[in-house]
C-alpha cells in the first residue's frame, strides 16, 4: 500500500505516517510529496491509496488547504485521525549563540507558535519567511546560517531557523533552543482515502457544510438537528467560502459513527436545509479505546 | 488625531486609511507601524488615538493576529468598519515578460489568491514568502529581479513579485499581470479605538466569546439567544483558543446597535453561560446608509 505525505522526510508529517505504520501493521510504502495540493491530488487520481496529512494545529487552526480541498475539489473520506504533539527548535550552524542570533527564518505557523520566545529572547531579530521548516534548514545548514568573523567581531547577519528536531539531524544544524513554542502544541493529522472507517464504538463523524447567505438563523437550526439528538460536536471551524465576504463554509466533527441510528437521522435531516453538504467521513478516534 | 495602520506606505491599508479620512472630513496623521502587533499596541497604550487594520478577507479569512489579540491582549473596541476591494498584480523589472519569470515572491495571503493565475500561467515557476507585499516588491526591485543575460540566453532566475499596484509605484516596478487574484476578492478593515461608534440605525455589533469544553452543546445555546430574538448575524468565524484542540473562540457579529432593545437584551443573556465574553463594539455598517 502506498501512502503520501507531505515531504520532504524529517516533516512532522512523516512522524504521523510512522504512527499510522504501526498502527497498521502491515506493509505500507511511504512517499514524500512537495505540496499537500500534489499528494491530495494524487490519492484522488488513485496513484496512491492514501494519504496522510495536517487537519489542524491546537495553535494555528486548521490548514486552510486541506479542508478547502476536502470540500470542493477531492472527493476524499477520512478514515483515520492522529494527533500528535508539536515541538520547534531555533537551530544554527556550530558555534552560534543564541546571543548572536540577527536573523530568524522559518515557515509561518511555527514562526507564530514561537512568538512569545521571539521576543522575550530574540526581540531585535529580523524575521524571514520560507515555505517549509525544511527549506529554512537547509538555507541556513548551506548558506544563511555563516558567522562572518572580520577583525575579530561578527560581520553581517547570522541566521537560524526554527524546525523540527528531524531537521537539525537532516541538516547537520545544532539546536541552540529546544521547544521554543507555546506549550501544549498539538496537530491532528487524517489519513484520507477513497473509504471511511468501520464503525469500533469509539469514533467521530465529519461533515462540512454552507448556509445560503439569506438565512442568518441557518446554522443556528443546523446546529439544532444535532442538539435534538443529544449529539457531542467536538469541533466547529468556520472557513471563508471564498466567494464573498460572510460566507463560510463550516467543518463539523461530532462524537459516533454514521452507522449509528442518531448520526444516521441527525445527517439525513442536516442535509435537507443547506446550500452544500458533504460527508467527510466516520473513522476511530485517535487514543479511543474500545 | 493620529491614526495608525500597517505600513509602509502603498499598503491597503493605508488605501483604507484615506476612505477613513473622507468618512471623518476632519484632520487625520496617518502614520504606519511595521507590524500589526505595533499598531494595536499604539493604540491601547494611547501612543495613538486609533489604529486601522485587516480584520478579514473573502478568499483568506479572518487575520488571526487581530482577532487574537482582541480577544486577548489589548482593550479596544471596533467604531467604524471599510469594506474595500482587493487586486493583486505581478510585478517585475522593465523588460521582462511573463514567460520568462522562473520564481515570484510575495506574502502568503497573496500567493494564495493568486494561485489560479500561477497554476495556469506559471506552473513551474517556485514560490518565495516574504514578510510583505512591500518587502517582495522592494527586493524584486533591488536585487532578485535582474535578468543575467550570457551568450544571448537568460540565465539564471528571473523573479517577479505580487503585490498592489501602489508596490509598482513605489519601487519603479512594471505591471506584467493585472488583477491575478481571485474575482470578488474584498477586504473588510476595521478602525480601533477606546471607544465605539454611536448608534446610526444601520450598524453592526460584534462580540467574542468561547465555551467551555465539557459543554458540547454550548454554541447552539448561545446561537439561541440570538434567534429567539431574531437577530441577523452576519458573520461566525471560530478561532483556535492556542490552548488546546478542540477548544474555540468564536467571533460573532449581528446586525444592530447595543442600544437596540433585543441586542441589549441578547448581550445580557449571552455572557450568562459562557467561558469567556468581550464585547467588541457597535458601529456604523459599511456602506449602510441611514
Amino acid at each position: 500500500m502506498k501512502v503520501g505525505y507531505l515531504g520532504p522526510e524529517g516533516t512532522f508529517s512523516e512522524e504521523a505516517g510512522k504512527v499510522y505504520k504501526k498502527l497498521l501493521k502491515g506493509h505500507v510504502e511511504m512517499m514524500p510529496f512537495s505540496t499537500i495540493h500534489d499528494v491530495l491530488l494524487a490519492a484522488d487520481h488513485g496513484h496512491i491509496d492514501e494519504a496522510i496529512v495536517p487537519i489542524e494545529n491546537s495553535t494555528d487552526g486548521t490548514i486552510g488547504v486541506v479542508t478547502d480541498m476536502l470540500a470542493k475539489e477531492v472527493d476524499l473520506k477520512i478514515k483515520q485521525e492522529i494527533v500528535l504533539p508539536v515541538y520547534q527548535y531555533l537551530l544554527a550552524q556550530k558555534g552560534i549563540r543564541l546571543s548572536e542570533v540577527t536573523d530568524v527564518i522559518s515557515n509561518p505557523p511555527p514562526i507564530e507558535q514561537s512568538k512569545g520566545f521571539l521576543r522575550k529572547h530574540l526581540p531585535k531579530a529580523k524575521l524571514h519567511l520560507s515555505y517549509s521548516t525544511s527549506e529554512a534548514a537547509r538555507q541556513v545548514a548551506l548558506s544563511l546560517g555563516e558567522k562572518v568573523i572580520s577583525h575579530g567581531k561578527v560581520k553581517g547577519p547570522v541566521f537560524a531557523a526554527i524546525g523540527p528536531l528531524a531537521a537539525a539531524k537532516l541538516y547537520g544544524l545544532s539546536v541552540i533552543a529546544k521547544k521554543i513554542n507555546a506549550k501544549d502544541n498539538q496537530t491532528r493529522f487524517v489519513v484520507l482515502a477513497k473509504r471511511d472507517g468501520g464503525r469500533t464504538g469509539k469514533d467521530k463523524t465529519s461533515i462540512v457544510f454552507s448556509i445560503a447567505k439569506d438565512r442568518p438563523g441557518g446554522l443556528h437550526a443546523l446546529l439544532s438537528v444535532f442538539a435534538d439528538r443529544s449529539i457531542n460536536l467536538t469541533r466547529i471551524e468556520s472557513r471563508p467560502s471564498k466567494k464573498a465576504l460572510g460566507e463560510y463554509y463550516f467543518f463539523i466533527d461530532m462524537q459516533g459513527h454514521r452507522d449509528d441510528k442518531n448520526i444516521k437521522e441527525a445527517l439525513v435531516e442536516a442535509k435537507k436545509d443547506v446550500a452544500f453538504f458533504k460527508f467527510l467521513g466516520s473513522y476511530p478516534r485517535f487514543g479511543g479505546k474500545k
